[in-house]
């Protein structure tokens, strides 16, 4: 069970969910030695200020001395001069008698040296157990964790299908089969994302705008677009947002690089695999992508695509958690979510644990994780 | 909400499940003037008694007198002599003061008469509204309502898939997608059908046995295969268990007729519809078959089939209700539950209500009615 005050401090940081990316979501609350709270904050938007100086800002504004409080901190105070100078040293100035941090930040430039600095300057830390609030904060920053230690994105894969598993009738269409509830849900899952990936195929077939429309966002993900040969029109609706549009390819034609960038594209070059057969195409490297993602900062990666892409990213091993709306109707043939895998038997099949099973008006949406990918 | 009384019988009509078939489940509480439950009883095997009777016995058997008493009834009792004599003649014979009965029987042989009965013979009749047990009754009988109503057993579809829908890799492999527990509910549900209808090509491609095996039943449902040409094995595993076994066919092959026969089939012909385009093969008339079904008494009709068969009888309106096992694994590519159904659009779809959800180990139930295929 965690404690109401870290468990405030974790609300605090859920509510940064669309804000802070590429940092973690953090919360701090600030109780001084008679139980009062004197100060609460989170995490601002990247090269802002983290959760703790605004909760010390927010107790000064207050009028509260901190000396002598504690501060319950989600993730353990920075010790490092990134965008903005160390929570470390700035509650250990203001007086804090004791840290509580929910976990150990996996960023190697902290890893250890916030709680250490801390207890330098006299500060008494206290480490949560997972079951206390660090798996809980770990959860909510999935996406920084995998960054951090994987050095790739959390890759969770959103599809809409009937209850027979038909994402779209075999010409294709598919708007809409889900609901506005559960429309608006995706919207916010893409509103928590760093980045948002989709295939030249999808943009091709529906021209989507693939932005946060639903949710009031203060900031657009980041789009990817696989596009191996550089088919995406520079009209394409994708490029309506404001927001960076990353486009890897493996094509050298300068005249469509060129009027893509013209659009407001990123053109990213990237490996291909080698051809697994004669006559195959040989494609981007998914994996060599993860990376790339991961480097620049792309903490969740959320994938919108068709069937191949999902397919070929889900036989890869690439995909960590599933976001499926379930619409509670039959289409007979269609086109699969992950029509690009094919596998020789059974037992290759992807084992998945339902984490959550929640209605949205009529439609259900059911968040899946791949399994053994939530250790790391 | 259903008085206590009225949801105890209906809790004793419920233990009748796998038992009654052709027969409604009904169940019977005695309570007399003070309040003291004196007897209870549910509907026997057919041909035995009716909960009524059960009842009466109960109570005799405990030394208690009925004059003066309350019977809760789930159903209204029977007034004509079918395989037993009539109930409400035996109610009012015993003294009965009052019988609250849940709903009306949609039996025409009875439809009133019994109720009617018992008011002439000086018994009070309380008729329960929908809410009060006649929604429950009618729930817990759907099968025998179809039949008095629409002529017609009422057809729950079964189908286990991943969660993406594949209920069998392409090349058919399909053991075992989903686990034990949801095999064993599975049974569950055969167990309280009439009959269990599959087609030649499940037969042919897994040699089923399409009984009930994993829960205890005191008696096996009829299995109905769907062969137009006889090629179902007279040495097939559907004919090891104890029960009728009704073949319908278009064949007229005497020799493998007669084959079938010495197997333990039954053959029934059935006329095909017209072919719809020149080339098409003529098939089965899904309609007429459930009306020669509902001529044999069969009320709950379990199907498990392969998509070809299923998906026709989506698309002839012929699926009342679906009961979807979801496995918590992803396939890509696959053959789909209702593969054999072909939409021009999306509003051609089949709109379900999802009625339960249920966890049943790793995997999910999904029980779910078609759209206005419980009015009736």
């Amino acid at each position: 069970m965690t404690d109401l005050p870290m468990q405030t401090a974790l609300d605090l940081a859920a509510s940064a969910l669309f804000i802070t990316s590429p940092n973690p979501r953090v919360g701090c609350l600030l109780v001084a030695a008679d139980g009062q709270v004197i100060g609460q904050g989170h995490t601002q938007r990247a090269g802002g200020p983290h959760a703790e100086i605004m909760a010390l800002r927010d107790a000064a504004a207050r009028g509260h001395s901190t000396v002598g409080a504690t501060a319950y901190v989600t993730l353990e105070p920075c010790a490092h001069h990134g965008r903005t100078g160390p929570c470390c040293d700035a509650l250990a100035a203001a007086g804090i008698a004791k840290v509580v941090g929910a976990i150990t930040d996996p960023n190697p430039l902290v890893a250890g040296n916030g709680f250490g600095r801390l207890r330098a300057a006299g500060v008494e830390v206290v480490v949560c157990t997972p079951e206390d609030g660090g798996e809980a904060s770990r959860e909510l920053n999935i996406g920084f964790f995998s960054r951090m230690v994987r050095k790739q994105p959390w890759v969770r894969l959103k599809a809409a299908m009937s209850l027979d598993g038909a994402t779209a009738l075999p010409d294709g269409s598919s708007q809409w089969i889900t609901g506005e509830a559960a429309r608006a849900d995706g919207h916010h899952w893409r509103a928590r994302a760093c980045a948002i990936l989709t295939g030249v195929g999808t943009v091709l077939a529906d021209d989507p705008a693939l932005d946060v429309r639903y949710v009031q966002t203060p900031r657009q993900p980041r789009l990817v677009v696989l596009d191996s040969q550089l088919r995406t029109p520079p009209r394409a609706r994708i490029f309506a947002a404001e927001r960076e549009v990353l486009v890897y390819t493996r094509s050298n034609d300068s005249a469509r690089q060129a009027a893509l960038e013209a659009a407001g594209a990123t053109i990213v070059q990237l490996p291909a695999v080698a051809p697994q057969a004669a006559g195959s195409d040989s494609r981007i490297d998914l994996a060599a992508l993860m990376q790339d993602l991961g480097a620049r900062e792309v903490n969740e990666l959320h994938v919108e695509a068709g069937g191949i892409l999902n397919g070929a990213l889900l036989q890869a091993g690439l995909v960590d958690e599933c976001l499926l709306y379930l619409a509670p109707k039959l289409l007979g043939q269609g086109l699969g979510a992950f029509g690009g895998m094919a596998l020789q038997g059974l037992d290759e099949a992807t084992a998945l644990d339902i984490r959550s099973i929640e209605p949205l008006g009529a439609d259900l949406r059911i968040l899946a994780r791949v399994q053994g990918h939530g250790s790391f």
